[in-house]
């Protein structure tokens, strides 16, 4: 019987900026013979592979998924053979929304080595980038990151939860839903709640919508904000909005300075 | 009036393992005149500097404060001079209770450019590196990452609000507030809940405690664990307990196969 030497590394690929992978995540593209992709990984990253490894998209954005769950996990033991080196490249972090485990515990079974390899997440991440800090010393205490929908689809019951906090909440894949958060967070008395929205955070085309728990509807529908994007409502919001104007004066000041030199 | 050119960037260091920092977090490392680095940064990474940039530790563990942060905030202006890139080194996620948005302020206030490079929080990181992933289908959807006390020591009034809720709950800065975190979690009727408790996550002297919300006191006094941990309550905090399980099994059996070859 032979020794099963064949290993699977979970790779967080970051939020879209190609230089937002860890190093560490570098290496293990590295070393790949084989790397099962997502839509949502930044395909520059593949550069990084050796030249006799094989590259395998398997999608899944929304509802257009490529492969089933299942169906992944098995490739994932197919690949790996006896000695192969299978990586997953993962959008963000594998363990936040990517359902991550469920490959780990498959390959497990099937007698893998596993590691993880962390990525920095979107939920944090795309708001930073965008200008918010998702805790502020004496504005938010705390976050709270959920998607909008169940395994179901029907809407969380956590939103309604956290329309109750005082944490700062982080929605993803929840502008289809946004009438009905904004209804959740109105009834708990939050309509002059800041809130920003961000499309393609960290990326060239990133775009923002921002507004109150009141006025975000009509804000979203004016700047034709659509997914893949990240909902952030709370006070730390309105910074997005601040840095906007802050970066205009800068450029203003400096303009001014240049002029009077 | 000269122009002023001075930059600050805000670069999160990860965890701990020195190759979980980015890509993005390195270069800036790189091109540094000044580095202003935390206690729980990784010192390794500091040899990324050019041999003509300077490091200056200022400390902050708990409360062995070595410069408050209004002397961090000035030593930033200081060093930036009018023309030199500090790069401010913390460890984790700048935004996520580093009080990076404040110095982002600060330094904008005088006119310098700031940039705001994220990092693997040890929030979410120190969970998966020790098996516990914080979200998981059909586990838990969401997840809620609180501190245990507020700016004047108190204990956080969103803790008692968490232990309500059905989010994976990650408590940073909370061993020494361990048994009113408990009580409260008891008093929600959640003493069958899963806690595991991380200390030194992603290093080579990982500790870890395991228990329920009704046991974890007594596990916490044998493992003598302490600070910096983080605390993870949840369904999912039960994987870090099976993850060791599952990692023995591999091994015997590896060894059983090799004895059977």
């Amino acid at each position: 019987m032979k020794l099963r030497e064949s290993k699977l590394t979970l790779v967080g690929a970051g939020p879209g900026d190609v230089d937002l992978i860890t190093l560490k995540g570098i290496k293990a593209i590295q070393s790949a013979d084989y790397i099962l992709y997502d839509a949502l990984v930044n395909v520059e990253l593949l550069e990084y592979m050796k030249s006799t490894a094989t590259k395998i998209y398997v999608g899944k954005r929304s509802s257009k998924h490529t492969y089933s769950q299942s169906e992944i996990n098995e490739m994932i033991v197919l690949f790996a053979g006896d000695s192969n080196h299978v990586v997953r490249l993962k959008g963000g972090d594998p363990y936040i929304f990517g359902r991550g485990y469920e490959e780990k515990l498959h390959a497990e079974k099937h007698g893998m080595q596993v590691e993880i390899i962390p990525g920095i997440s979107s939920a944090t991440s795309v708001p930073a980038i965008a200008g918010v800090p998702v805790t502020m010393r004496g504005v938010s205490q705390s976050f709270w990151v959920l998607t909008a929908t169940t395994k179901t689809g029907e809407l969380s019951d956590d939103i309604g939860l956290a329309s109750r906090s005082s944490a700062t909440i982080i929605v993803l894949m929840g502008v289809k839903k946004l009438p009905e958060i904004v209804g959740l967070f109105r009834r708990s008395g939050k309509g002059d709640t800041p809130v920003l929205i961000i499309q393609n955070g960290s990326l060239p085309n990133e775009k923002k919508a921002y507004g109150t728990v009141n006025s975000i509807i009509s804000e979203a529908y004016r700047t034709k904000i659509g997914a893949p994007s990240i909902i952030v409502i709370g006070e730390v919001a309105k910074y997005g909005k601040l840095t906007s104007e802050a970066n205009k004066k800068v450029k203003e000041l400096t303009l001014n300075e240049v002029i009077h030199a």
